[in-house]
């Protein structure tokens, strides 16, 4: 059980000379996401030689510029490259549009599956299942409609503890998915060995958050309650709260108070106003609340080993 | 009169590490115009130190992604710069409809005047027309449809030769006007001092052509000829001019053929393929037939003054 996450781009608003717009390239339990595609995300990964062929998840918070001009390009640079591999793209309604329209009027057909995922709900909705990960959109309160997104790793079958297994010749192999999921072991004479006595427990799932860009809202808190990593944006220091209000942001110190609410292990601070040219206020102020944070920044990779 | 061009990108197809796609900057007599605008285009200008507020022209040639993905992000931190000067863009049918629906999904209002100018003709067009310069369109054979642009200074009036005026007192400042447009003097005794002896030549007007992309096709000649500059594209060398063909691009010793026969004075080259390592090999096949060949490479300024 392991998350790799990378930050591409962490600034808000406008791509500027050393300020990428907000996008991730997360690896959670070998499934890879990527998340948010600002204008410039494939260099930014070919920067940090990630490759393309591993993105089949892409998932857009919300249909801000900053946050989604990169994905056009995104799509034609994968076309240009022969891909035949299906894409699933997770967005508000109107990005399928934005991005049809483009490939039409460009006369571009595709030669790969591009599967639009378009989202609408006001509700939490789980939209990626599979046998190791699950994906749940976290609805979030912006100037128009967004959503967080949750990562989850699926909890695994308990281990086998074979150092105490192949001391009981009784037990077979056609036992072993039994134990694996759970269950006590009946031997033939009716004597019963508690499961716990013959499995360990399994890694601990892994969990993340990405929460940009939202005003503070404590409806998200029962969602990400407990997740290991917390991304929520900090577009604003409290010195500015007003214009954090009046734009539907949040300040270092509201992203530090939902994260101790929410009882998660890290929070991860971004999506920085141009306005600050000092980076540390951000994690000083969020640190007053909550003490496990860290600063988003451009090319920064953050690993969970469980 | 003067021309400075500043390149901001002369690769093809897609954005990569150390190549970016097609847009150039052009001062001519004091006028500013964007010419094609691929993603990544607003980065280009903050590294060249161009101020956003000198571009009121925008020319796309056509829409494939390599010559306007930039466009969106660009006009959307035109708005969250308060810019408050109109912006015209000129490109094919379409544009308009992709530009609005981006901006009208991100509930995105301009606080500047966006005027779109489409283009559909297959003939050539004047397209802008002010006192210092002319813009026509050059139709260009690609698998969409495509324009290059011919930006012309306009010819001045012929500049007053006062070394020789001020010793005649009979030519007054009001006769001025008609020397300068020509006219020969005529004094009251009836004879006439003629309009050379009088004037100087105006400095040359300037003319600019690029034309990007496009299969090798002499049908531009008569609308470029003599221009002290042509931008040509050059995806491939001759070794590839199968793939030219089927691409509807131009290989280096096309290009340089154009150049040729339209009796221009520079040949500029770009939109290279991304097959090629060694870019001197274009400037090499193009100088077989043409001479005055000159390679683009991102951030080369290129400057003209008669």
């Amino acid at each position: 059980m392991s998350l790799k996450l990378t930050i591409l781009g962490c600034h808000s608003a406008t791509p500027r000379t050393l300020a990428h717009t907000s996008s991730q390239f997360l690896e959670l339990n070998k499934d890879c996401f990527l998340i948010d595609c600002g204008e410039g995300t494939q260099r930014q990964l070919r920067k940090y030689k990630i490759k393309f062929s591993r993105i089949k998840h892409v998932f857009i918070s919300h249909l801000h510029g900053d946050h989604f001009f990169g994905l056009i390009g995104l799509i034609s640079t994968f076309n240009l490259l022969n891909r035949d591999k299906e894409l699933h793209v997770y967005g508000p309604t109107g990005l399928k549009e934005i991005i049809l329209l483009q490939l039409k009027l460009s006369k571009s057909w595709l030669d790969f599956p591009l599967h639009f995922h378009e989202l609408n709900s006001a509700e939490s909705e789980l939209i990626l299942d599979n046998d190791k990960v699950e994906v749940h959109t976290i609805p979030l309160k912006h100037r128009i409609y967004t959503n967080g997104f949750l990562f989850k790793e699926k909890k695994q079958e308990r281990k086998l503890n074979m150092s105490v297994i192949s001391k009981l010749p009784e037990i077979e192999i056609c036992d072993y998915q039994n134990l694996k999921s759970g269950k006590d072991f009946k031997s033939e004479d009716g004597s019963i060995i508690q499961n716990k006595e013959l499995t360990l427990d399994p890694p601990k799932p892994i969990s993340y958050a990405y929460c940009s860009d939202t005003a503070y809202s404590e409806s998200i808190l029962t969602l990400i309650e407990n997740v290991d990593l917390l991304y929520h944006e900090s577009t604003f220091l409290e010195e500015h709260s007003e214009l954090a209000k009046k734009t539907k942001h949040s300040t270092a110190l509201e992203a530090g108070k939902i994260a101790l609410k929410a009882k998660v292990n890290k929070l991860l601070l971004g999506h920085y106003s141009s306005r600050y040219k000092n980076l540390n206020l951000f994690l000083e102020e969020a640190n007053q609340v909550f003490n496990n944070s860290e600063l988003a920044e451009t090319g920064k990779q953050i690993e969970i080993d469980n």
